[in-house]
């Protein structure tokens, strides 16, 4: 009738114990001790974690920035995203300037129906600003879009000013939305690249110089005083630096409410990646992203950000571009590379091996970070992201006795190279569940047709 | 065979879902939708939220302050425990100047064998240290006790110096043990009680003037210093003010751990309650406790640290005195009025209707602060503190619909008053399960022999 | 052949003691005691203090708010200035936009020129910014204007934004030029006048609603680490509060250095002159001002400042309008009011009356605050802001025993009211002296013909 | 009839500028361009800068810790204070456990009296506390001592705790005394001795290991917040770390008003003097101090907080131990090295040159922070600290043109070594007058017989 998964060890954000599951239809509907087969199929989870299915709060597929478009779309995206154990994971739509948010939408669902392996949702990003689109933020509630990103940087792009953060973060309070920020001090970044230019400094190096750390921290302070005028909360994503980590805990003093998300580039990459000023090497051009890479004393900061749980969810904020053929565009010149590198299909066992493993986190704070917290933040709890009765059957058993290490070669997702070539990675997907669905079992992806669902949030 | 809970809104720190749970022996054996009767006793817990049982984190029963006995001893106190929905609480055995732990433990079993309602466990109190104390704490832990307790106040009695501190922390280190602190710097204490007396300020309403929060707060930065030396994580017990928790947040951000307690009286009572300065009522009598009430202030700044997750426990710090033939005492003088106030009973009812229904907390916040963090901080996690299959069946069915205030004259921890006079209590105990047994069924008590066990904590 | 001036009290930022001095063509040539007649005039300072004159840093006389004209020229206003003992202004000539930084300083000469009563220089006000105004700035500093001022504030007229504070910060460190701010964050002002207008919100009361204390707080954190990146040093004009004060200390904390300048209606008015909620008073319109006042609470913050070192400067940003046919004209529309208010003729005597017998400030801080410290930062000391051996003989001879209360009706400056009216005034200028030159006299202004001069600054 | 010291550039706190001085007995009576000569004898300052003398704030001279005795006594000690520059200094005269304070100055006026080249003063050490000692600072008062020391550190010995520190500093506020503090967390440091002795680490090495920075920054926050409670100020002596800083600053924005100290070591010398933990030399004895060296980063943070007004004085703490024969005592054991190095000698030099000349602050702060922000915290102000007409002639014609290295070989304090052997020293003291007395001329001390007077403070 159902399915029957035996003998595994249940974790959730608060428990961890032994107990049998059965699934029916797309539900979880009993766990207990040696529960009896009615009729159902036994799949064994012997020696084997039980986890929610993860959930990716940040990812870019089929992205265009200016003329390039992502390696991965939706469909290579979402199954990397099924290889990893991730079972969700919620991408942007990203308004044009002077176009309409349902029209956006509308583009980002065509791209998606039908070809998702993990079921979907999206954030709506917001560039421009009038009565309209004030309007428009309902609109999307009705259409399951309650979380709306803005960006603090990309002069002249995406970035609006403080009077728009404040129009929006308003409604948002009004319409009982959540508000997303990048933060970044776009006219300082913008600056800084000019300088950069006119003193001749164009290799990849520069990338992370022209936006240090003080561009993030300030944007973060100045963002939680907007929040602070509104009373109102907002959701930061990407946090990178210790710093803006700091300007975050000082804001809480005052009472501000803040939800943090980091990477795990973040917390397991630095600038060294970058490589030596004078050096001649293009492999630094993986690891241009933004907000960049930074000190180990940041990564440590972060930790223990989310251990004290100032950081509450991890997005793996994959926005893939191939090394050879689209990053090699900025060659000559860092700003034309485009900013972004895979992750979606390696940040639940990352967060695993080094988090769990690593002694950082506990198992049970690796799901609240990785799924449960995610679900309650962008308003698909409880259907998403627990183990409980009721709830989606988004399972992943995983076995902790696999080893193996990140290579790009063998990877889902479709792009050349792997920010975390030649790391560690413990454990595996043994199977997997989406909706009470088989869709990796014994290690094999066994999801033919895509069937992942839109996600309509509340 | 067993018995089967049907119809009730489980909710966990992390979950909340409607579905059966099947209770066997002492343990929670199945959870699940439309659980089948096979052979069980069936109870409805229709309409009803199923709490894991409450943990109180902070009790003192059966206690003696310099001649005075406080008014509930084991029994009357583990009984208003239950009636309140608790079904453990974390009591103090606290050594004598020149005592054995071993003893001091041996004297607090004495009193509590065989007349608990509900399960037990204790914390232990050092007041002096030598060699002999240190190797002590190892035994502590062979006999189930995994937390100390220390006193940076009350000078010359309990208080212990920073030397100390540091010792017993290396020692806690060591030992995998949790060091307690009671925060407050007992040599100013002395000297602001010296100041008032010789100004001939000897009322009751002088109790908080000698105990400023700057005497908390102070305490807190020195204790967290030393905790950073020693590079451990410390507890703090009963937090009462907001520039003690900002102290708290300064030390987070240099990366000290801390685990923080605070109270119901703090979070709903203030310093008005001690009257105007040439009041000549004595009422005031009933709240001298320690640390003393403080501002509204600082109540909406430990509601935030909830809410923030700084502060992640509960305890009722239940020390109880009759107003009649003990707090007079100190009619005269208020040094001698015995410190301390009743709180077991109505611990989670305070926090349900004023912390949930007040809109300040989640639900599930509620079980983390009230239960599932003190089972994890104190080592009885899970076989108490959660909702789970394996765990030890300690349910609470709580009727929300259920109105009434609290009123000494219904009480049942056995003294004459109650700091919580007239406040409303939404909600009630309607059954109750302690370790899988019947302990209340509608909304009567019908454990007649207290049956409650010894915590053997790790 | 000079002037000996007998029996004072010399009084310097540093020190405080008995002596003559001698006055010979503009300079303080000898300091003595009992210093020899030598064919010299004698004038008696028996019973006075000698103060340094004072330094105004802040001042807009002949300023146009859009088609409104200040009710002070640099006639009436640097006379009054000579009247209240402050012998220096430092006045703003302001670029229009697309305008040349040459031709407003030739505007802002033509002005002045000739008709001032005491000595002044300018801040360039810069509200543009493209490569030649950037080359121009070095101009400037060949005519002796050494100091630049932007606006964070009045966006779309002079408000910059960060990526032209970079430039403008860069540019100044690299010619040594200080650069000058007004913090407030322009952007959420628009956005929260926006508000009060659309909610009927159009009396003066709300003035102070729409710019709160966080939008100057925000925009000093924001400019302090715009300050950092760049590795330079800023000036904050008229800081007005608590929070913001605190800011600054946070930043330099980080290391980032300084300067602070207020004036003395952050120091001795509060918000309650805004009068309440529902008055239909107009009165308030007098202390519409930008940033508005603040609370006591602020008030007193500004003061712990001064004593502990963090603001070194008084300004009084005079910029007067008249109540009667300036101001009312936002009676119907607060956004309309003229903002700002006289200052420049109490200045001294408040800071004298408040501060030094108010117990808040030495006498020696008094002269510091008022006169030295700008004259060292803006580039004309020892030449002004000193009592010493060649410097010139601006000299304030201070009666402390004369008592007055500050009147609109008795006043210099030609504006209808003055927002300390009623306010006491403990001393006066006895005898006043600019570059050696008599100036008041026995209380008496006795500079006819206006002979200030333009001070060509380093 | 007196002495015309033509030609120099006078330097005081504020002022920089050319003007002749006249002496006459003891006192500066003018001031002024091209004084004439009547009858004085001429000396010429040209090309030097004129200073006021020096003014060291802390000294042990003559002291004994435990057995030994300091190697300079108040000849030898004030000889090289002469001999630097300094004409000032404040020793201490501390109170044995039992002892009455008048006792132990009587003790310490026989110590100097009619030995030192200086002028001297002294602070007094409590390090008992009861009735009558509180009574005697009243008297010590009208002795002339209007500041004592108490010590956080040095359990057992020197060390009060918090509750006599709260009654002092009462007292010290109604009879309005200055108290100073060494601080250190005396029970902390114990342990940590004993920490390090049990493990058998005994080389000097660890004297900074059991002496961290935490140590210093806790008791500075508890002396504050105890000051804050009392609503009084203090002076924390020789401040040593960033850490302590901020926590000053912290103080400070709670409105705590405090003065702070630091010294020549803690600007100039880091942590890497005590040598590797492996080392067997024996030359970081010489550096055995308290608190101990720390790193380049509190050097930084130092001269920042003496840039911005934070620091405002600066002691030698010399308290001198010969290298042979006394610091070798601990050789094998560090607790035993007597704690001291010398310093009056080369304050103001090391201050010159590398504060001045280095760029870190200009000269007239270091007028400042070397003689006269000492004079005014500690009563003797216009007296000493000062150019200027009507105060002790205590003047030093500092040339600037002459270059040394500080040797212990050349030096006039009686120690067999110096800290800052090596050291550039730029300029020298070329005339030097104590109360209008010709102490060095053209760098020859010609103070044969000590004249010093006690100076009696207010």
């Amino acid at each position: 009738m159902g399915i029957l998964l035996k003998g595994g060890k249940i974790v959730t954000a608060v428990d961890t114990y032994y107990a049998d599951i059965r699934l029916v239809g797309e539900k979880i509907v009993s766990i207990g001790k040696d529960l009896e087969k009615v009729g159902d199929e036994i799949i064994s989870a012997s020696g084997c974690y039980i986890f929610p299915g993860g959930i990716d709060t940040h990812t870019h597929f089929d992205a265009h920035i200016g003329s390039i478009t992502t390696a991965d779309n939706f469909e290579s995206g979402t199954k990397a995203a099924i290889v990893g154990g991730t079972t969700t994971i919620i991408d942007h739509a990203t308004q044009n300037k002077g176009e309409s948010l349902k029209e956006a939408l509308r583009k980002q669902h065509k791209k998606s129906h039908g070809v998702c392996y993990c079921d979907y949702g999206f954030h709506m990003g917001i560039t421009d600003w009038n009565d309209e689109i004030s309007n428009e933020m309902e609109d999307m509630i009705k259409e399951g879009v309650t979380s709306f990103k803005m960006y603090m940087a990309y002069k002249g792009n995406l970035q609006v000013d403080d009077g728009v953060i404040y129009k929006a973060l308003k409604k948002g309070k009004e319409i009982n939305a959540l508000l997303c920020f990048h933060c970044e001090n776009g006219d300082l970044i913008e600056e800084l690249i000019s300088d950069a230019k006119s003193n001749g400094n164009n290799s990849l190096y520069y990338h992370a110089k022209v936006r240090p750390v003080l561009v993030e921290s300030e944007a973060i302070t100045r963002l939680l005083t907007i929040a602070e005028i509104v009373d109102t909360q907002v959701y930061i994503v990407h946090l990178s630096s210790k710093e803006g980590l700091l300007n975050i805990l000082d804001a809480k003093k005052r009472g501000v409410k803040v939800y943090v998300e980091t990477c795990p580039q973040y917390l397991l990459l630095d600038d060294s990646y970058y490589g030596e000023k004078e050096s001649e090497s293009f492999e630094g051009a993986k690891y241009v992203i933004s907000p960049p890479l930074r000190k180990i004393y940041d990564q440590d900061a972060l930790w223990t950000g989310i251990c004290s749980g100032e950081i509450t969810t991890i997005g793996s904020d994959h926005c893939s571009f191939n090394y050879e053929g689209q990053k090699d565009i900025g060659i000559k010149d860092f700003t034309k590379i485009p900013n972004g590198a895979p992750g979606v299909e390696d940040r639940m066992g990352l967060i695993y091996t080094y988090g769990v493993l690593g002694g950082r986190i506990s198992i049970n704070e690796m799901v609240a970070i990785t799924s449960t917290n995610a679900a309650k933040t962008f308003g698909i709890f409880p259907q998403k992201g627990t183990i409980a009765v009721g709830s989606d059957a988004d399972i992943v058993v995983w076995d902790p006795n696999f080893s193996s290490y990140i290579s790009a070669q063998k990877q889902t997702q479709n792009v050349d190279y792997s920010p975390f070539e030649g790391f560690r990675k413990q454990g595996r997907v043994l199977h997997e569940f989406l909706r009470g669905n088989k869709v990796i079992i014994n290690a094999e992806l066994i999801e033919k047709e895509p069937f992942g669902k839109y996600l309509f949030r509340k």
